[in-house]
């Protein structure tokens, strides 16, 4: 099959006007906001003219479908909110045209997917969680957003959904393509990651409720103050973790909501989110059991209540040997020497896919190791390199 | 004078219909909000039929004047955001009770008002701050609130301003009453506090901004992490400020906004405010250059950018002497032995107009101390007790 470089990258920059924020290349097109809705019927429009049969499942997921028995190539079209232009929507527009390619030269039948709130507005990678049957849909459609929306209440944005599932064995395996969103191969000035295995990830959610009052009248010693907790459970956290953890693992408290968050009251409230990542669960488990354990601790020093959410997450995941070794020689072909077997520490779609059926993930470089932010960028001439080394692996499967 | 204790009772409650917040008997009426700006309306209207003329200055401080050279009584009817109905509501109906009674009896003339935005949305004590020639009109107007608002733009929504000033000399001392807010009398039973000295204010915004980042595949070492410096900042802050302080002093972290604020995402930015009290000016000061100095520090040693805003602040300040012994007489006479004299650790109007004319400040019991929360109350007993206290001492005066 022979890819078209301008029609890839043309679609890729018409994706990006969808919830374009106007700073850079960034992207502001959280799942089920109007601007994820509307790209989605473009993209579905987009396969339609490349002669695939359009589909929606409940969840909104997007689906190409080029006959029974194709391999599947996408990734994800909703962004964080404040997302850059390629996190997922390169996977998808790489399906698309390889999709499309493949067709016009008579090859195998290749299908597309865009996979709905892969950034876990109301979950992990809410549409391929549902999708792989990892998550029911009714447990899904309570699992609510920061602002306390649910997901039951987002989707029904979405005229598109349809009662009828798409089945996963209609495909014989999956092909993801994404940017690495880390520094390593823009700092060794490597083209191509072909992805060995994805660190498990977890994520809850926590609540310590002390006591709101007055921020003059209120001696210090009398204090229930939720900001406080929170300090100091980040604090002794990090103590902790440091004794346990690889140079790899990492942990994030990036959502903070303090109650009533006006600067003459005593905080009386703060829900903040804990996530955690590594390659192995036991280390995974042993963490979650620092938290609970800090939690507590801190809950009975300083006289706060806390609350903590159910622990959502994936298991680390290994991709397939023989997609790995397909990529492998598209990449040594194309890119001789230019490439490098890696784990990858953010998780994708790719992971749940995994479990189903069998899946392969190609890396390429992000500018700066930048990403989840409206300057991640990559040089359009290692997105065609990617898309060619994929298109190459995927004839080959 | 005879005061109507259902007549003010009544009216207080009316004055609490207006940003009702459903809990409790608590109110979120902000100043400038439309339930704001209709409260002021109706308080007008109740100053009118009370034979007071009432005019409404630039920024939406409303006053009842009953005459030259009158004594000036009152508060402010603006709320936090999650407000209890007697914080400055009381002090206001209180001032408006006594202009009636006294006009019925034909007694000295009392003026009311009702200060606008004492919570400090804008700023610290914005309505008295301008009005008593503390802070001008046109640095006011460039003050925003959380959301980023100016000023300027918010009281843009009264129509009732006028270019027409309320001079200060119109009055001959100020009154103010108000709920303790704190545990004190509620614990000793006593009945009336009479404030001999009103504690001094600081008030900043501060900014920390290090490097947004995807949250899978930034490691450790290489983040910028905006939350985390805040945290160290605050864990630091706290020992220092251990050193030197008195069991008196207070500070809080009452409001911080995280960005972009996402659980995947290591967080690029936080603003936070930082308030501190004390009734001493050196120690004040003292911990301002504790709280520079660890803003730097916690700046250079995690590589992220600090910023800090201006300084915003009161005095501490003594009441009028002539007054606090009115009070004190009043207060043996209607509740003998049940009051004390005592400091304010809350920050009010009375500390800005003290330094105008002479000024004296009356509290009353808060259950359970609690105050800046739906749930603040008083024994309505207690509240017309303190009333007829004030009433005694205005016409003593």
């Amino acid at each position: 099959m022979k890819i078209n470089p301008q029609r890839f990258l043309a679609d890729l920059h018409t994706l990006r006007s969808f919830g374009a924020s106007g700073v850079g290349k960034g992207v502001v097109r959280p799942a089920y906001t109007a601007v994820d809705i509307a790209a989605r019927r473009w993209l579905a429009s987009r396969m339609q003219e490349a002669g695939l049969e359009v589909r929606f499942d409940r969840l909104g997921n997007l689906f190409g479908i080029a006959g029974e028995k194709s391999l599947l190539i996408g990734s994800h079209s909703d962004s964080q909110p404040e997302g850059g232009w390629l996190d997922g929507a390169l996977g998808v527009i790489a399906g698309l045209e390889i999709a499309r390619a493949s067709k016009e030269a008579g090859g195998p039948p290749i299908s597309v997917v865009s996979f709905q709130d892969e950034e876990g507005r109301f979950g992990v990678l809410t549409g391929s969680d549902v999708w792989t049957g990892r998550l029911s849909m009714a447990d899904a459609d309570q699992q609510t957003d920061n602002e306390g929306q649910t997901l039951r209440a987002a989707r029904q944005r979405m005229k598109e959904g349809t009662e009828k599932p798409v089945p996963t064995d209609l495909f014989t395996g999956f092909l993801e393509m994404h940017i690495e969103q880390g520094p390593t191969l823009d700092t060794t000035g490597e083209k191509i990651g072909v992805v060995t295995n994805i660190v498990g990830i977890r994520d809850m959610r926590i609540t310590f409720t002390g006591r709101q009052n007055h921020a003059g009248t209120t001696p210090m010693h009398l204090r229930q103050d939720a900001f406080q907790a929170l300090s100091a459970f980040n604090t002794r956290l990090n103590e902790r973790f440091a004794e346990i953890v690889t140079p790899a693992t990492v942990w994030t408290l990036g959502h903070v909501a303090l109650h009533p968050n006006a600067s003459s009251v005593v905080p009386g409230r703060v829900t903040f989110s804990m996530q955690w990542r590594d390659a192995e669960a036991a280390r995974l488990l042993e963490m979650e059991q620092i938290i609970r354990q800090t939690c507590d601790e801190i809950a009975a020093e300083r006289d706060v209540e806390v609350e903590m959410g159910p622990v959502m997450g994936i298991e680390p995941v290994a991709m397939d040997d023989r997609i790995q070794a397909a990529l492998r020689a598209a990449a040594e072909d194309l890119a001789p020497q230019q490439w490098r077997d890696m784990p990858s520490g953010a998780l994708h779609d790719a992971a749940n896919v995994a479990r189903v059926m069998p899946t392969g993930m190609l890396f390429v470089p992000s500018i700066g190791g930048i990403s989840h932010a409206f300057d991640e960028d990559t040089d359009e001439a290692d997105l065609t390199l990617g898309l060619e080394v994929l298109a190459q692996a995927a004839a080959a499967l």
